[in-house]
């Protein structure tokens, strides 16, 4: 890799400053996966008892890691003891040794924290392809647990980028029938799968007492308007992962019904904190020069408001206009034929910005695009699209599709 | 737009010798809608009686000439009198307008050519959301009609192209129950929607004596495995259109039944014309500098194997991998597993122009990369795939995704 790509122009300005999380210690360390003395290895410990939720990648080719964590929380109905991540190589693809190294280092670990193999949640990016030397990771972890502290979640972030070009964090509180609550969680990704590399990996934490059953629940609402609203490129990663954990540390209530309203404000907060994330995914997009929004409404409902707008964001042609400032609805119109979801040609209308340049289907009479021109020349871009035949609507984000991008894929490779 | 493109580096030679059709006549002219002298109207005459099918854009917000052709077909039941194309406005996203203008066009023509409007299929390419000239179009019948020849492919491929940077046309001869017919056919097609313009069309012809729903039926074939097998950007046009008209002009059975034996020899050349059209299409990608051909095997199904190619020629980071010449077949598993078909991960082998690189799931140990390097540096790049879960395959056809795409599609505009 021909050295660190520069912070991204979208990025925020730092890190937010993150609090402690009852119940939860975090580590971070150098184990030569990764190259030279790059951070590559985060361990999140969690208190005993703590519930665990996981949402994971719908490809079909699932690296070790995530079959690992699927079977794991089958197992042990919800519950663990530790995150262990590591960047540099994916161990995806890597055949039945990439189970194996799997089965070591999560047994390696539960040695160390006295629990089960199933308690220890696993994940790996980077490099597709080539075995995961888990002996570098297991000799590290003597160091990792000695580390680990109530405020180390930016070495965390930092030691799970990949082409990452800053670290992502993001916390916020809640209140659950009058006890105040904490959540904090890190992320990463650039591409849906980068030079070679990339993944979205997500971990959170909360010291709130939430049943496993609820946590999974709370965690798929959240994800459905968060992690699976961003794209980059539209491609999949083998890997992909996000789980959440509540140590139970706060005294609580823990309903069982995840409609219960006591949970209206942590419900709030984690649609939060899994959005910041998101957002700032789509930020740190491979090439990314412009932050892109894009409201859909008027669909059958909000899932089809949704394909909708991931046809929207993934369009190359859409994503190049946008590069070149260009205020083209005719792209637009073509990624809402495409996306397969019920859409009135005649009633469709499209907004730049808070513009207006098409409605009943045609262009704006006598329009002046300089308005929505001046928009699109902008960092931060808004479409909104009503596509006329119900109430559904959703909100995706992506980024632009610069020759950065082509640059960052074609020409490097670790 | 800012002067013509490049001719592609992958281009054929030269527009191949084209027959003359029995029965068919085509004309090409400059109607002044896609901008100074340049040729933008295209006629191609049927013999009395001819059989037309089609096949069209599965886009939900299809332009007006889809909506008149599917409507045409279906109320005469497939026969057709002439092709009526122009290139520069795509007369698509127009409204209600939109319809008006394709009912004057193809009642204009049909009142020269003494037949019903229906008998006048009507497709036009080029700018998305702008209203149709369509009196251009009217006043440029007469000289249209009193130029028909037999031999006007050239300029008539010529007229229907907007950035393709070359004319597209192929030929082939088959025999029916001894007897010789022609086949002829031009289509254009650059991005899948290009610089506010593209789309695919094709527009064929044969002096074979077949039934309508014979023709449609062998229509469909053969797009299955052409002009549904290739894929620049995976964008889908509003506009996409091919029709095949067969003018019954040789003395040929004319069988029912599209299982025929004697249909062979037709259904092999068709394949070949639509084959031939559909790679000249992906050569002509926008921004291309290689051409590639993907070959998927042991998918459950050939469908399957086609989802699975087409997933692997619309990844954006394989397709900048090609750009690269870099041969990771580690994003080619990435976009396997995003297909959502059936495949076995530790079953997997993937070959580049001949050389394995990985099988039973993982990389081939001890690899000497340098003769895959070596092909994937050219400009014909071979990728197959065996998923190994079934017998099913197909072959797709892309091309890479270069600097080039964006700097067409971010910086240029009509």
């Amino acid at each position: 890799m021909a050295g660190p790509l520069p912070r991204s122009p979208l990025a925020p300005e730092r890190f937010p400053d993150m609090p402690a999380v009852p119940g939860v210690r975090v580590a971070a360390g150098a184990c030569g996966i990764a190259g030279g003395d790059r951070r590559d290895v985060a361990l999140i410990e969690l208190a005993d008892a703590s519930a665990v939720a996981g949402v994971f990648t719908r490809s079909l080719t699932a690296g070790a890691p995530v079959t690992w964590c699927r079977q794991a929380l089958a197992a042990t109905g919800g519950t663990g003891r530790a995150f262990l991540v590591n960047s540099g190589k994916a161990n995806a693809f890597t055949g039945r040794g990439g189970d194996a190294a799997v089965r070591r280092e999560a047994a390696a670990l539960a040695e160390r924290l006295g629990c089960s193999p199933e308690a220890v949640l696993v994940a790996s990016t980077g490099v597709v392809g080539q075995p995961l030397p888990v002996d570098r990771i297991v000799d590290a972890l003597g160091p990792l647990v000695d580390g680990l502290t109530g405020d180390g979640w930016e070495a965390a972030a930092d030691a799970i980028r990949t082409t990452d070009t800053f670290p992502k964090g993001s916390c916020a509180t809640a209140e659950i029938d009058g006890t105040r609550v904490t959540l904090a969680g890190i992320a990463k990704g650039s591409g849906m799968i980068a030079p070679d590399m990339g993944t979205m990996l997500a971990f959170l934490t909360t010291d709130a007492n939430l049943p496993a059953a609820t946590l999974d629940r709370l965690l798929r609402e959240a994800n459905a308007s968060s992690f699976n609203c961003i794209t980059v490129d539209g491609d999949t990663s083998t890997s992909d992962t996000a789980l959440l954990a509540a140590t139970g540390r706060a005294d609580t209530p823990a309903p069982d019904d995840p409609a219960d309203p006591r949970l209206a404000d942590f419900r709030r907060a984690l649609g939060e904190v899994t959005r910041d994330l998101a957002q700032q995914i789509a930020r740190d997009g491979e090439g990314a020069e412009k932050f892109v929004t894009i409201r859909v409404t008027g669909a059958e409902h909000d899932e089809a408001a949704r394909r909708i707008g991931l046809a929207i964001a993934n369009s190359p042609l859409v994503k190049t206009a946008v590069a070149g400032g260009d205020p083209n609805w005719g792209r637009i119109v073509m990624a809402v034929g495409k996306a397969g979801e019920w859409a009135d040609r005649d009633r469709l209308a499209i907004w730049m910005g808070g513009h207006q340049l098409a409605r009943e289907g045609v262009g704006v009479p006598g329009l002046d695009e300089g308005p929505a021109a001046a928009h699109m020349a902008g960092r931060e871009i808004e479409l909104a699209v009503d596509v006329g035949v119900g109430g559904g609507a959703a909100t995706v984000w992506t980024c632009d599709l610069t020759d950065r991008y082509i640059a960052i894929n074609a020409d490097y490779r670790s």
